[in-house]
C-alpha cells in the first residue's frame, strides 16, 4: 500500500451548525469510492477523519468538525479551535440544512471564512424536505458557489464532482516564478555576516541558485563589496540582482540602468506569503503610537546571536524609525498566537523553515481581524528607504505601494 | 559544564602486548590532570575509556585496548577489532614493556600501523627496572618517536607534553583550500540531469559556493551548455573551472588558455581523502582481469534511480573500458568491510556524508592491504581521458600520475 504524507493530502473540512447534515454529506463523498486508501495515520478510532483518493482529483483528508453554532459572533475575535481548523482547510465545504434555513450564525461563519481567503463552496442540504424560504442567502452575499443535495436522493457523484472540481489546484508558484528566462545573468548578493550559518548557504539562496540553473539561467554569486567590480567585468548589464536585505542601501548605487533588483525576502513574502498584502501592512507604520504592541514572528529557531535580527536588530532599527516608544513581543518555531487582534503590526521572518501553506495559514489569521503583517525583507527595506526599487519587478505589489496613505510613502 | 562532542575530542589509543603496562601509562596521564571534564557519555562503567582536558592540548578520548598479542602477524591481512580501534586513533601510544625486552608481535603490530599511516609514539615502559637489550629496536625499525617512562618514578609532567606535543594538528583544509583569491572568478558547472536532487544543490556545491565567498572570490554556477556563453560575455577569463565530473569531457573544450579546470568529486578527493593516493589506485585498471571483484562503496543512502551512478553507470563504464567480465560488490552507508584484500579495487564515491577522519579510517583499512581505492570523480574523469587535465592545479595529484605504469598512461 502506497504511503501518502499528510502534507500532500488536500484538507476537506466539512462545517456548518449542528444539525446541518455535515456528517452524512462528508459519509456520502467518503462511501462513493470504496477505494479508501487507509485509514489516516493515528486516526482509526477518530470518526471524523478520511483519508482517501477522492476519484481522478487526488488524496484528499475529509474532516468533519463540531458544529459551529455561536462560534462565529460578529465581533467575536478570538479565533476558536473549530475556527482554526477551518483556516488550515484547503477546501471548506460548508453546510447549510436547506428545509431548515439559515441562522444568523451562518452568515457571520461564511463572513469569517472569506475574510481569511479560505476557499469555500456550499451545500444546501436535506433537499428531499422542502426548503425554507431564502435558505441559500448567506452563500449568496457572500458569493459562494453551491449545490443542493439530499443524502436520501440525492446525486452522489454529482456532490463528489463539485467538491473535487473546486479543489485548489497545486501551487505551481516558485520563488523566482518567471523572472528568468534562458541565457539571463542574475547576480545573487550573499554579503558574509555574523548571522551567516557556518560554511553553508541559507534556503533561499540554495532554492534561488537551483531554480535559476533549472531555466537554463547563469548565476553570479558575490559579496555586497565585490558587485561593482562583478557587473565592470560582464560585457553586458545582469537581468536581475537578488540582494540579502540587509545590503540592499549599498547594493543600489551599482545596479546599472535596466536592471531589475529585489531582495531574497521579497521574493519568499511573494512566495511563501503575499507581497502585496505585506507592502500594504506597511501603511500602519506612521501610525505606530507610544505603548503599542508589535509581534515578532520567527518561525525557526536558530540560536540568537548577540545583534539577532529578530530579537535585537528589527526592534531597534523601528523605534529609530518611527521615535515611539515600541513593545515587542516574540512567537517562535510553530508557535503562532490564535489572537491576533492585540497587535499593531506582526512582522514576520522570511519563512523558510514553514510550508506555503503554513504561511498562508497564519495570513488568514491575521486577515480575519485586519491586523497587518509585513516580512523581516519588505519592512527593512522599507525603512532602509530602498522601497519602490526593490518591489518593481512585482505589479502587484506596486499597486499596493501605490494604494498607501500619503503618509506611509517617502 | 561544557558539553564536547565526541567528534571534537582527539582519540588517543594505548596499545601494545597484554603485560606492557597500557593502563598504568594511560592511568598516568589521567590522573595528572584532575581537570576531567566529564565521564564520556555512555561510558562510565567502562574503565578504559577516559574523556578529558589535556593539558592546554585540548578535549581527548583516552582509550585503553585489549593487548594486541598475536594480533598482528604478518600475512594476517583481517583487521581484528582491537586493529580496527587502532585505525581509529588520532594517536596511538604504542607501549613496550623495555624491562622484557620487545616481541616479534610488537613489530609486526608496529609495521601494521606504519602501513595503515596512524600517527603513532612509543613508550619503553619500566624505565625503573633495568632494560633488555635492544628493547626499541622495533620503534626505531619503523621510525617511530620514544621515550622512556616509568609509573613508579617517571616524569609524568613530560608524558603528557610528549603526547601533547605528538597529537596532530585540526586539520585546516577546506575544500578549495588555497586554491582562489579576492576577486577571482571561479566558473562552477552544475548539469541538472535526473540524478540531481530536487529543487537543492548537493552539499560539494553549495560549500564550494561558500567557501569561494568567504575568500571574496566571485562564484558563477552554470549548466554545462551554458559555459560559453558565460566566458563569452566575461571581459576577462575566469581563475577556475570547477565541474560536475559527468560533464568533464563537455566543458573541456570549452576551458580558456590559462584558467584552471577540475572538478568537484576531485575536490572532495583532496579534501576528504587523499587525491594522491588516489590517482595512484589508477594503476590496477589496466591490470584487472575477468572475475576480479570490485567493490563500491557509497556512504549515503539515496534513493536510487533507475541510472544509478554507483550501482549503475560506473560498472557499465568501467566493464567498457577495460572489456574484462567484472564482478561487483556494494556497501552503504556507515557498512565499510574490515577485510578488502579480496577486492582488486574499491571504487568510494565522493564522501559528502563522511567525516574527513571517517574517510582516513577507511583509507587506513585500504592502506594496510595495500588496495587501490579511487572515489567516483577520479575514476570518471580517468575513464573519460580527462586525466591529467584535472588534476594539474595539484602537483602531489600529477607526481602520482606522472608514477603510474605506462599502461595506466592513456
Amino acid at each position: 500500500m502506497q504511503t501518502i504524507a499528510q502534507s500532500e493530502r488536500k484538507v476537506i473540512v466539512f462545517a456548518g451548525l449542528r444539525n446541518a447534515g455535515k456528517s452524512s454529506v462528508m459519509n456520502a463523498v467518503a462511501g462513493q469510492e470504496a477505494s479508501i486508501v487507509s485509514p489516516f495515520a493515528g486516526t482509526t478510532t477518530d470518526p471524523v477523519r478520511k483519508a482517501m483518493e477522492l476519484a481522478s482529483y487526488g488524496p484528499v483528508l475529509l474532516t468533519d468538525t463540531a458544529g459551529l453554532d455561536d462560534e462565529g459572533a460578529v465581533g467575536n475575535l478570538r479565533v476558536s479551535t473549530a475556527q482554526r481548523m477551518l483556516l488550515q482547510a484547503d477546501l471548506i465545504v460548508y453546510i447549510i440544512d436547506g428545509s431548515a434555513g439559515y441562522q444568523e450564525t451562518d452568515s457571520a461563519n461564511l463572513k469569517l471564512i472569506k475574510q481569511s481567503n479560505t476557499p469555500c463552496i456550499g451545500i444546501l442540504n436535506k433537499a428531499d424536505l422542502p426548503f425554507a424560504p431564502k435558505s441559500a442567502a448567506p452563500f449568496i452575499e457572500h458569493q459562494i458557489s453551491y449545490i443542493s443535495y439530499s443524502s436520501i436522493n440525492g446525486d452522489k457523484n454529482g456532490l463528489v464532482h463539485f467538491i473535487g472540481a473546486n479543489l485548489p489546484a497545486e501551487s505551481s508558484e516558485t520563488l523566482l516564478g518567471g523572472m528568468l528566462h534562458r541565457g539571463d545573468i542574475v547576480i545573487m548578493v550573499v554579503p558574509i555576516d555574523l548571522g551567516a550559518p557556518k560554511g553553508r548557504l541559507i534556503k533561499p539562496q540554495v532554492y534561488a541558485i537551483r531554480e535559476s540553473l533549472d531555466g537554463d539561467a547563469i548565476v553570479i554569486v558575490c559579496k555586497d563589496k565585490e558587485l561593482r567590480s562583478v557587473i565592470s567585468r560582464l560585457n553586458e548589464p545582469p537581468k536581475l540582482i537578488i540582494t540579502d536585505s540587509q545590503a540592499v542601501m549599498r547594493v543600489l548605487p551599482d545596479v546599472p540602468k535596466g536592471t531589475q533588483l529585489t531582495t531574497f525576502s521579497i521574493l519568499s513574502a511573494r512566495f511563501k506569503g503575499d507581497l502585496a498584502v505585506m507592502v500594504d501592512g506597511l501603511k500602519v507604520i506612521p501610525e505606530l503610537e507610544d505603548g503599542d504592541t508589535i509581534l515578532i514572528a520567527e518561525a525557526c529557531t536558530h540560536h540568537e546571536g548577540a545583534d539577532d535580527i529578530g530579537r535585537v536588530k528589527i526592534p531597534r532599527w523601528l523605534a529609530n524609525f518611527t521615535k515611539k516608544d515600541l513593545k515587542f513581543e516574540f512567537s517562535r518555531g510553530n508557535d503562532f498566537p490564535d489572537t491576533v487582534s492585540q497587535y499593531k503590526l506582526i512582522i514576520h521572518c522570511g519563512a523558510c523553515m514553514l510550508t506555503q501553506k503554513a504561511m498562508h495559514n497564519r495570513l488568514r489569521i491575521t486577515a480575519l481581524t485586519g491586523t497587518p503583517l509585513v516580512n523581516y525583507g519588505v519592512l527593512i527595506s522599507y525603512l532602509q528607504g530602498a522601497m519602490p526599487s526593490v518591489i518593481e519587478p512585482f505589479p502587484e505589489a506596486i499597486l499596493a505601494w501605490n494604494e498607501l496613505p500619503e503618509a506611509a510613502v517617502y
